[in-house]
């Protein structure tokens, strides 16, 4: 989950998401509107009967404000809260044998950061008839996923190229919110499939992004282009504005793939 | 307001209650799912444009745990956020012309309070016709209907009895919740108009009441009856009954004039 706004728990349950499946929580920056929802999400999740624990990747100062609030609301739920301090820089702030995910600094009023979700290379996919033809014994499945060739009983080798098809390609989805136009970010993001950057104000209102560390439509439909990306979701507008349609408009006229976000949309990637 | 729960800002906003009239924010106790929507709600206050002041009532763990919430989220808001603390006890801790509001001590496992608030007898009502035929100039009124006789000019004494009718009886709300089963509670909120007393079990669930802190509707509608409530509503259900009905068929046998406390019902008092 990356920020957890306050009803996040509500919204959670609307949608019909499972909660024992959440474990990690990335926090881009510690604005009320990103954290409200944190201590009722966990205090639900230890009620419900949850164990375990949950991750919370967070700056320093988040660390203690979160801790004061756990450690007063959340204090003997069965639930295991770790903090993992973040720092407003490129790093990777976690990895398993799937997924790597890293941070990329942003520039908002206080320090804040974007995170990006990279899927590792995933096996290559078995050619069944292939194995077959060359008698591939089912219990070298696993090796020949991984990339080894087959050597044959008489010696000869079979390549692995052979056998196997291309893995499905690694998905990737950079979360860029708050943040004021950073030119410099597009290197960083390059060729995500998904992209969401915050698109609190439109063109007319660029100044008002650049005092206040937002960003307008047409800047993150720049980011979008620059950096390759294969899709772009807006977000996180300025009650200001009474039509989320004029964001989508702004956006598509400097990047084509653009995708209206709402409340509840959810995106394959 | 009493409480304030995770996702009260929206619930306001659902309901079009005015967020300038709030004021005072009355704390039961400190659990989470009473608190959450504090900081949220504050913020939001302060966003759209609101000055003044805020009181918000509570324990004194309560001032230490809000301060630090508000110090780091809320820091350089245009809004002042008091806080009275107040003490699990018999005390008024409101008070203006019309109104007065006072603690009653609950059992919960934390320490807890209900709140009682009492209306203070209104000016009496100007009888248009006797006051006319009997020369009362307007400007007089104010003073007649403070209760004041009306002397003539030939110095005879009108007697304000006949000047006036009795004003509306003052009115009163109890709000207990959360709380174990407490029979001497009935003596201290006796005759108010309306009592909202939690209801979080059905009668066959009694043992896991009085173990949690909290009544069943039994209980309740026995408070109801003894403190000779005129009207009484249920709520805080737990979420192991699918039926809410339940609450209020249980109650009734007990007391009959039983309102099924709901989301966003309103009863004029």
């Amino acid at each position: 989950m990356i920020d957890c706004g306050e009803g996040a728990q509500k919204e959670l349950q609307r949608q019909r998401l499972k909660l024992p499946r959440l474990n990690h929580i990335f926090l881009t920056h510690l604005h009320g509107d990103h954290v409200f929802g944190l201590p009722g999400l966990i205090g639900t999740m230890a009620l419900s009967g949850l164990e375990g624990d949950i991750t919370i990747h967070t700056f320093e100062d988040g660390k203690k404000i979160l801790s004061t609030m756990f450690d007063y609301f959340n204090r003997g739920l069965p639930i295991d809260v770790k903090i993992n301090v973040i720092r407003p820089e490129e790093a990777i702030v976690f990895e398993n044998d799937s997924l790597r995910v890293r941070t990329v600094p942003l520039r908002h009023k206080i320090p804040a950061v974007g995170y990006v979700f990279e899927e590792k290379p995933g096996l290559r996919h078995i050619d069944r008839a292939m194995c077959d033809f060359h008698g591939v014994p089912i219990w070298a499945f696993n090796r020949i996923k991984a990339g080894e060739d087959f050597i044959k009983p008489d010696g000869s080798v079979i390549a692995n190229s052979i056998l196997t098809k291309d893995p499905n390609p690694p998905r990737s989805y950079a979360h860029i919110s708050d943040t004021s136009y950073i030119p410099d970010l597009a290197s960083k993001i390059r060729g995500v499939d998904l992209l969401f950057h915050e698109t609190t104000y439109l063109t007319p209102d660029s100044d008002k992004a650049k005092e206040r560390g937002h960003s307008t439509a047409a800047e993150a439909a720049r980011i979008a282009k620059d950096a390759g990306a294969r899709r772009l979701v807006t977000g996180h507008y300025s009650s200001r504005y009474k039509d989320d349609s004029l964001f989508l408009e702004e956006a598509r006229s400097i990047f084509p793939n653009v995708i209206l976000g709402k409340e509840g949309l959810r995106i394959p990637i």
